[in-house]
């Protein structure tokens, strides 16, 4: 029988040795995942279960396989985008035994291709990243779409695209939107992108942030952690927001608010993170101070309008690794890892401990949607495994909590009922 | 004919200029309440409505029933807490020719007799906190409860008992959940409590916070407004909480973060933000540290067992104005404000500019009940109504915020379709 | 014999119990002066010994004067400016059976006549604020003059003045620069004079300060703890400084820094800490923003031109307590606390831990000026002396350090000397 | 004639174009070096002068070297630790035609003999990184050492030798202790180590800052600042200091304070700032935490005991690139950078804009003891030229400052001499 490596694509299996390290130190700072999730498994429900794994491909990602499979699950794993795919970490995957199809800086039909050999798996569920296996096996495997079991989603987005799916009356299975658990959102998105952000942003750069003025585009939940971070290093926060609820928010937690063309002109740095496209576009080019860095930290790559960028002002010059200078109408501006996600394509993606969180939500997600004969449609995950998730992280860190005595709870109702 | 002033009943109302001079301050500083709320009501849709007013009263308080009063309205007012009346804004607002029944500290009885005051001069509508009136004419007046054309209410507390009354088949009346707009509850907690419960600890004890060790009960919205204000002028954090994912925010947040039997024993300072009853009670005294202060910031008197601390302890010593020492076992336990509310009890309320937003939103959940039909049960405040009271409050601060270009708009429905 | 009650002069000896109570308050949360400091006193030095106590009256320098007189010492007490006495600290002070001379908002004239009736009982030492009592001694009794001990001074101006009359070979005594310990001036300033002015400006105004530009004029210890703690609390601070240094530094700890000119249009309030004169005066009239809150946080009441501004604008009027409003060319002007130090006439002064450090300074400044056979001329706290009342301090708060082993010390010496 | 390549001891050559790229980023992000530094030597007073460069070999102080020969100096280079040497920027300088005696990772008695090597190019002025050069030529060099024109210091060690061999009758030249100006010391340690240390040590393994407890060994100027980050980005510090004032201090900025037996057993990080030896060593370990990361930031490979960990526990593995895993009786303990510098040999070293200030000072300091004819002795850059260095960078930040008015001026002294 043909072995995983045989069927895997990947670029050099003799990498394994730096992936294999970097998954152990992964594994042993992801006290949930190993512990409350791999103990979960231990009802054999994932033996002989095919999962595809569809993730940025890195340290992290590659530990949540391993527990799957672990469990007894035929794992297969592409990566979510060929940017953040770490070659090395692909290859210590199929030492281990588990099929890949994932190469880094693989052009868009390469990495297409290897999510249809993914599907050519027929993988029962998925774990996905922005919907973006599911999407193709319901446009591309139809057959196989109607034969899915569950779906669980990792982003914002793909929870987006899956409910558009559902209100199409095309969603024939169940899916978990794993993106909305509280430990998911309420942690990456704050601390995780939040520090990963500026981390990343210093790291290329090699700048200090105290004295600086950095711009955020976008005052969501992603672009205040950022603010935050930024701040609480010394810098100047100016954000720019189209939601008058969000800016004001911006202004009393001691951020600048205005416009982008009352913004930009004194910006150092500017970082999007809208969600949508062209945050930075044409018509903000002539105002944005000279020498200026910048980032994108938003869902995907087109929030900095980099080809409109490169159309006006020519091929860039790379100035340093992952900083590319144009000069537009001789006014130098760098742009950090081509306008991908700063954090994932110019560093070392979320910290270990915040995805030891987002992934055990993965896992019991899984879980659930395997054990349980739960309806089409999207779901949240139940609230007590959400609590039991943060209070395994809890106890991790040494940490008990009180439960409210029954004295307590009972006086509560009657209070609000009125004395 | 009887004129407010006869009508009235208050303490003195020889003790209108002081207050007077507080209502024009907080005029002063209420760009939108004064603003777009008061041209709003340009439109007179006010005149000669009937609108009883139940709110703590205060300056902020008088200048909403003032603005109401300039718009046409027959405004009559109560104070929703005893202790939080202020004696010489109540002679303002009859100086003005309101109606008021309040005096501050009266008794139980009183202070619903000057409930029922209200009730009698038969309103139209309500501007409630805590459902105080609503409840009351419901089962004392159920004739008048019938003929009520709309309620809007200031807190969780009130919204909580109108759902009720919605779930019991019992609300005859629209009801608009002032509470739950974003200019009202993402401001008011996090900034307004925070603040100025911080604030009133440091007044009533001259305490420096610097190096101070603080237990917050309780992290919901006020809590973590607590905490963050703390933690930001020096004082370090531990919080007690017995939700884990709350928990795991907190810590997340850099407090401590454990249970209260771990956490009181080297607390400086113990403040009480859970909503519920008995936060810090019996089981709690014997961890508490000699000279800790105890302080309440939640919805009412009942977080901190004062009663069962007393039948312990004995009557206390007041040691400084608004600080009550009990000796409890030989040890001293000092409570502020009685266990009172403490940021309105022994402080100034929340700012101005806080109650700016929070009655903008009771200003146009007004209006909306009186221009529009809206069916009985409990509503929101329409989004555009939020936006607008965010947008000027943000123009009154010079900021201008951009829109989104009709391209950015259209691209970002394409890309969650699926490229 | 007369009484000290007889030979005082205060406003009112019946407003003693309120008094007491403060500094009873006071008594309880200084574990060092009453702990290390009355301690020490207890080698009986102290006996028979006068001394006189010219400091800001209030409930803590009355706890000084109280363990001073506690050691068997003379007290007798005067306020070191008239705005700060508290009449009812001077009346608990006489019912203890110290000499105080001293009234709330006396005018120069009476406050200098009771300077003198304190130098008039032939102090041996003096506990001085702004060297105010030595430098009329100096001029008006110079005969008792060449007679002093010793003087023990609190503050940065009387250090400069002592170290003036020294310089001029005019100093035939020795002076403790008490200001000078650490235990001092690393304390009082960045977390005293911070906390204690902003939460005189919120209370005095009702304001939040998340979202409020402040400009700080002066970026020394004063104006750094101050844009510290409006910046804590979600203010945007922009600093006006003319030193270089001082303002890069300003720049790196996040604040905006600039010209008045550039600052001050934008800044909703100004507080002023450069410890000079006219910080803000007739060429920053212009500027300010309409509506603007000016408060004073510097070493004297002449850092806001208030006298300028009154003779532009006219008369002001009082818009609540301790709030003047002038109207300058039709432009609203708000002066708290009439240009005086804002946080002394306005609110509670430095926090209670704060002056137990200050104070323990003064206490064993004042027994090594008794018990030791200094020079003329100033002298610092030895550095034993310094630690010691910050270790007491630490023991107080439950804190035990280390020390260095003896192997840790060697090794220092001998890597410093080259390997 | 031989020319610099020829002399040259580097690594290889060919590395040249990364090593010339970030120098060219790190010319562009440092206005005051290539600005006044350079404008300041267009006076022509470095022709021909032999100047040794010997600071860690990195972007920055390639800068300074080409700076200096941009204005005719012949510099010779060598870097003051093998470990921080890059060997691409050595490449880069040769390139340039600057001589360096240099490569990465080189061992004790090769390093020494690069140092050597420079010495016998008979420099006449040093810019020296912990007197390294200064001390081995007045020991091996004698002859040499009496022609030293003069020395220009970067260290707080390097200004500690200098001064012995002061004292000792020893420094028959001038020293500028660069480390001591303003422009040096205020900003480098706070800011410049303090983010440089935190953002090596997240990088190094991956972790998220907020929720970690953080023991920070020395709360001096690098401590603190190492504090400062740590608690900004969420994480909670404890601090382990001998002196009490400075433990105070870290109390009151919201730090833990404790005994090394107290604080260890809960960190999950421990970074050493002391400045001394063995500030972790073998009484630690039984406290330490499994699994805890151990970094140093202090002067020296020191401050932790590595080499008596080994001892105990054998010879580590290495579990990532700079992280090695110790396992002591059973305990994992993961050293950073085997113990070095960890922001520079681990990470990217201070901050470009830090090192624009430092060497802006080593410029100017060098300036001064070439066209002035100082004595021997340790001297301190004039105030006036630390302000022209501030000014410069504010300058270039867009910031502008006020200046006192005399009348201003003229008061303030009136004022200190009494009215």
């Amino acid at each position: 029988m043909e072995s995983a490596a045989d069927r895997s694509r990947i670029l050099d299996p003799s990498l394994h040795p730096e992936g294999s390290l970097a998954i152990a130190w992964a594994r042993r700072h992801s006290p949930v995942l190993t512990g409350l999730v791999a103990s979960t498994f231990e009802d054999g429900s994932l033996e002989g279960v095919r999962v595809a794994v569809v993730v940025h491909l890195e340290a992290k990602t590659a530990l949540l396989a391993s527990v799957l499979a672990d469990a007894g699950a035929e794992v297969v794993v592409a990566g979510s985008n060929p940017h953040s795919t770490r070659d090395e970490i692909a290859a210590a995957l199929v030492e281990r035994g588990i099929e890949v199809h994932a190469t880094r800086g693989s052009d868009y039909g390469t990495w297409e291709k290897d999510l249809l050999a993914v599907a050519d798996r027929e993988p029962m569920y998925i774990v996905d990243d922005g919907a973006e296996l599911t999407i193709r096996i319901a446009r591309q495997r139809p057959d196989l779409y109607r034969r899915l079991r569950g779906v669980s989603e990792e982003t914002t987005t793909g929870v987006e695209r899956l409910r558009r799916l559902e209100a199409e009356g095309n969603l024939p299975f169940p899916a978990m939107a794993a993106n909305d658990a509280a430990c998911k959102h309420l942690f990456d998105n704050r601390y995780g992108t939040g520090q990963s952000t500026v981390q990343a942003v210093l790291q290329l750069t090699n700048f200090v942030m105290a004295g600086k003025e950095v711009a955020v585009v976008g005052y969501g939940w992603v672009g205040r952690g950022i603010a935050t971070y930024v701040r609480a290093m010394g810098g100047r926060v100016s954000v720019i927001e189209v939601d008058p609820v969000k800016g004001l928010e911006a202004l009393m937690e001691g951020h600048e608010v205005g416009s982008a063309a009352s913004v930009l002109p004194t910006a150092d740095i500017v970082i999007t993170a809208t969600g949508g496209m062209r945050a930075i576009g044409m018509r903000d080019f002539p105002h944005l101070k000279p020498n200026v860095v910048l980032a994108n930290a938003g869902h995907h790559d087109l929030e900095i309008d980099v080809a409109a960028l490169e159309e006006q002002a020519g091929a860039p010059r790379q100035v340093r690794p992952g900083v590319d200078r144009y000069e537009w109408n001789g006014k130098p501006i760098n742009v950090l890892s081509k306008g991908a996600l700063v954090n994932i394509a110019g560093g070392l993606g979320h910290p270990i401990e915040i995805m030891d969180l987002s992934f055990s939500v993965q896992g019991l997600s899984l879980h659930e949607l395997v054990v349980n004969d739960l309806d089409p449609g999207v779901h949240i995950l139940p609230k007590p495994l959400d609590d039991a998730i943060a209070r395994a992280r809890l106890e991790a860190e040494g940490v008990h909590l009180d439960s409210l005595s029954s004295e307590q709870v009972d006086d509560m109702g009657d209070w609000i009922g009125g004395r």
